[in-house]
């Protein structure tokens, strides 16, 4: 009745598939290996707590007063001083625009670059967040299949040469969903594929800080693509995702523009928000503080890959991730996952169905384990549960 | 160079010209009329700290944690609960969802509502935020000129035969920029002649907890529109902008929607701001402390009105506001307001040339003063410097 007055674009936006199966999830007796949530270990909440209380006696009035669109100069220095550390790049805080999670960032690059009917590279399977948010301004999603070792090459010439990208989407490092990492090899056959066309390449990394398993930091695909490179970072998975604050780092004439879209979006962050992740930041040891993290998603993603190993059958196929949250589980040829949803809530665990993470959701025998919020006894439980399941199907 | 890869939309959105003008009263010698800051009085700081140290020992890690789209429940049943109270609504919480900020429910709005091409009915002059936030989704603006009492019934009648506009935005209260009141007889003229319309009423009411002079509320247009009325409010006026906390009421199949809208803009608002508002609302008395600003703001308005009838030419005209936070000041025909500018940055005083408040600027003879971060003295030394330069054009 009222649907009339909706526009087109939303109509074509899914609504997030996770969050009706949450619903679902909210029986405290169900093992859910649904949900996305970082585990409250990553929470520093007496450093927090301390921090808010300083702020508010060192700042007063700042911290509840309208603030500028771009975000906190201590805190954008504090990502652009991170990077140069890490990473050597050759940024100021000229190149950093702070944003309402990274959410909002994919919507404000959507707002900027997306013309109805552009072509816009994912990986298959890609994450849901930005199949929505890109979705809302018209964008022809074209793929690349991602293989253990990453992209595949070929599938991504051929998408290339098909449909021309105007911009491409992906996460390098311990994939929402997959886990899985692109090695070092990959990178660079990516970047001698792309680095001549005429497409911009947004980098998503919010597990990047998260790799628990040995090896270095992999850089990101062609770090010295110039102007044409687009990075995204968060807190939320390293000290609050409450907060929504994320950032975007690119070339200062795309930044400008993202502060006009951001301006139209929201004005700007919370900026109590700021000055507290801020003050939390400048005073406390980060690297100290996500090793803890690391330790515990370590001991659960080991726990979860045993089990998968010791319960579930030969012919099913899943990721080692040696970072992030997730693992990905791919069942024999044929099985819908959609009827081992069914059987898994019976045996009371949840997970979610690949569907969401797919363009085009055909036949689909994937799904996504969170690892994160559960301990090792009651993951090895809940596989064991699932393994019953899918003997089921 | 980079340009090529913006968007159509992005390319026609006007950034903030406020925002540039801001950069020039940076200088503490000019006394600035130009912001849209609410004085720091209105941040209960003391309160905040005991809620913020409150939610901290209550919630733990809930107040850092990822959260639903909606918004936190007890912040929506306040909101339920007040306009209950006031309007005697029937609503519930499922009729609203918090925004990050006002400026976020526009967006949404433009997001569900407006399709590329799609009329757009605003007051003439409109707030600013609302022209930048519908034109990225290609809003064709139309308007109805503003009278001291309101809507011009005649231009509004005129526009809606020509135009047929899908949605109306309107201030009621206290308008930005003019700080006009619909009166009540005005409200049911306006709705006697858009009842029957097929058209959307957005009603964004910022302002309205902050009548300083005697008189009541003044209902809603239309309260009886049922599914085509939206209403939208904010804390940012009455606790504090900076968490940037607003919400939107309207029918549900509407909020569903919006709902959508949000998780791929911003997944949801940080959810810390919503736990210390809720707290702070629950556990004081917001008409006490609303009253401290009103008798604040009272002082400041009577100062700047009495100034500009002693010191501003009799040609000059302006208007008188009864609650908000701005006077609108219109200069003899012909003259024009960015020489005015000039001349007043000479004399150490800013303002906002009426410039961004039109669809289209042209021979602008206005300008925008706010009253609420000066004091009385500095407001009456601001505005004889302006009647100095307004003698000088």
């Amino acid at each position: 009745m009222f649907e009339k007055y909706f526009t087109e674009r939303i109509k074509k936006t899914p609504s997030s598939f996770i969050r009706e199966i949450l619903k679902v999830t909210q029986n405290p007796e169900i093992i859910s290996f649904a949900g996305g949530l970082p585990n409250p270990i990553s929470f520093p909440q007496e450093e927090l707590k301390i921090s808010m209380n300083r702020i508010a006696d060192k700042y007063g009035a700042k911290i509840y007063q309208y603030s500028t669109t771009m975000g906190l100069d201590s805190l954008r220095q504090f990502i652009v001083d991170r990077y140069k550390k890490i990473w050597n790049m050759d940024i100021t805080v000229d190149n950093v625009i702070i944003t309402t999670g990274s959410q909002q960032a994919l919507d404000l690059i959507g707002k900027v670059i997306v013309n109805e009917g552009d072509s816009v590279l994912v990986e298959k399977p890609s994450y849901l967040g930005l199949l929505q948010a890109f979705c809302v301004y018209g964008a022809n999603y074209v793929t690349a299949k991602l293989n253990d070792d990453g992209l595949d090459i070929e599938d991504l010439k051929n998408t290339l040469k098909t449909y021309k990208p105007k911009i491409a989407y992906l996460i390098p490092n311990f994939q929402n969903p997959t886990g899985i990492t692109y090695t070092l090899e990959n990178r660079k056959k990516i970047f001698d594929v792309i680095k001549d066309e005429d497409m911009l390449l947004v980098q998503d990394d919010p597990y990047g800080e998260l790799r628990f398993e040995e090896g270095e930091r992999i850089p990101y695909i062609g770090m010295n693509l110039s102007e044409k490179n687009i990075y995204l970072g968060s807190f939320s998975k390293i000290v609050t995702p409450g907060m929504r604050l994320g950032y975007i780092i690119a070339n200062k004439e795309l930044i400008k523009m993202l502060e006009t879209a951001k301006q139209a979006a929201d004005l700007h962050s919370n900026i109590f928000g700021q000055y507290l992740i801020s003050d939390y930041l400048h005073n406390n040891d980060l690297d100290k503080h996500i090793e803890k993290i690391k330790h515990l998603y370590k001991t659960q993603a080991n726990a979860m890959v045993s089990a998968m190993e010791e319960y579930f059958p030969s012919n099913v196929k899943f990721t080692r991730p040696k970072g992030g949250m997730f693992t990905w589980v791919t069942l024999e040829e044929g099985k819908d996952v959609m009827k081992l949803f069914d059987e898994a809530i019976k045996r009371k665990v949840a997970f979610v169905p690949g569907h969401p993470f797919y363009v085009n959701p055909l036949n689909v025998n994937t799904l996504r384990l969170n690892y994160t919020n559960a301990d090792s006894s009651t993951i090895r439980t809940g596989i064991e549960h699932l393994a019953d399941a899918i003997k089921q199907l």
